[in-house]
This record gives structure tokens, C-alpha cells and sequence, in this order.
């Protein structure tokens, strides 16, 4: 697999798509976790949206490595991974899942009372790709 | 997310799926990866084609846990994620990369001479879903 610190052009195609990317995570015993979101990039970052109350959250603030895979939908050997150190920002708006609502489903996130909203960002360190 | 041991049987129909899964093991220096594969089940375990020349296999070797989610791709909020310690078998006469090219493509996957393959199986020891 090539690998290289920043997306090959090409991807932007992909990265622009209502794909999902695969989250993998290290858990409290050093063992692999990996969940599906939505998200979004900007060119430079990709983000997504994550409640306070789950695991990959946990995960992420003990040890902000992390790598998203996305598999592009309409050509199945080719994919992307981005690898990197996240940031974590306080959504109290819901500003994020809001606008991945809409890029995804075409209206905004339904309100859940009580649940708390950051975003995730990944600027890529290590790029792996197929495709 | 609820969890469980077992995978729940209305899951089956998503494992029965042409989905992609994606694979996030840990590597070298307890970083996450996360790469997508093609998969098969039976019903009990989880297993999937790979060469022995990539990362992943190597990580694999190192360290035999692994997390696989998949995502419903006709229903993008529901997944699977299934975690747990992997066996490998050498796979001298690429059975299984030709019966999961079958399963994808319709047709047996194409001679790579060299390449040696193998056959990495997870038998579920945790379980995450939605949907």
C-alpha cells in the first residue's frame, strides 16, 4: 500500500461523497475498537461528531491516536486511511451533528435532553491508500 | 450501544450482505489501524483474506486482537462491530480469496505469483450494535 503524510488529490472525490469512515480506537487494555460515523473534511481535517457518554470517547481522550478507513461505495477496492492525533472541541450547540444531519440525511439531528456534543478532528499524519 | 457475546440473530441478514468490513488492529507502537476487507460468515466466526506482505499481518502476528464494524450500507445508522482474538491459517491454494472474489465479484480473484495468502478468522467475544 502507498503511503504518504498528506490525501492524494484524487481522494477528494471520495472524501466528498455520503460515505461513512470507520473509526478505530485503542481501548482501556490496549485492544482495538472500531465504530462507524459520519464526517466531514475540509480539505486539510476530517471531523466528526461524538457524545461524551460512549466509549470511543473515553478511548480518544486517554489516547488521541487514532485511524479512519473509508471504503469509497461506488468502487470497492478502493479506500483511504487517515491516520493522526485528534482534538477534541465542546459542541454545546450541536453545531456538528447538525451539519453531518444534513449532509447525510438532508435535515438536522434530532435533539437528545442531556446528551453532550463535541467534535473530533483529525489532521492526517500518515495517509494509507488503495484505488 | 448495547453489547452482547453472541451476534444477534436479525444481524445476520447485514453479515449475509456484499458489505465491507473494516479491520482495526493495533500496531507497531500501540497505534490503531484501520484498513476495509471483504468478509465472509458462517454463523459463528468472521473470517477474511490476506497477504502475509501487509502491515495489518504483521500487526495480526503481534498482537491477534481485532475489532471489525460494518456498516449497513442500506441502512447507514445501523452497524455491527465484532471484537476479538483471531486464528490464521496459511492459505496455500487461496481458497478463501477466491471464494470471498466469488461472493464480491462473481469471479475467482486474479493470480498475484508470490503473493503468499492467508485465511484470519474471528470468533466474536464481544459485540456492539445499533439499529
Amino acid at each position: 500500500m502507498p503511503t504518504a503524510a498528506r490525501v492524494p488529490a484524487r481522494f477528494e472525490a471520495l472524501l466528498a461523497k455520503r460515505a461513512v469512515a470507520h473509526v478505530a480506537t485503542v481501548g482501556p487494555r490496549g485492544e482495538p475498537q472500531s465504530s462507524p460515523v459520519w464526517f466531514g473534511w475540509d480539505g486539510e481535517t476530517l471531523a466528526f461528531s461524538h457524545t461524551k457518554a460512549r466509549q470511543k470517547y473515553r478511548n480518544l481522550v486517554a489516547d488521541p491516536r487514532v485511524a479512519v478507513s473509508i471504503a469509497d461505495p461506488d468502487h470497492p477496492e478502493t479506500y483511504l486511511e487517515i491516520r493522526g492525533t485528534v482534538t477534541i472541541e465542546d459542541d454545546p450547540e450541536r453545531r456538528y451533528i447538525n451539519a453531518m444531519a444534513m449532509r447525510y440525511l438532508g435535515h438536522p439531528f434530532p435533539p437528545n435532553p442531556g446528551e453532550e456534543r463535541v467534535i473530533i478532528r483529525v489532521r492526517p499524519t500518515h495517509v494509507t491508500y488503495q484505488g
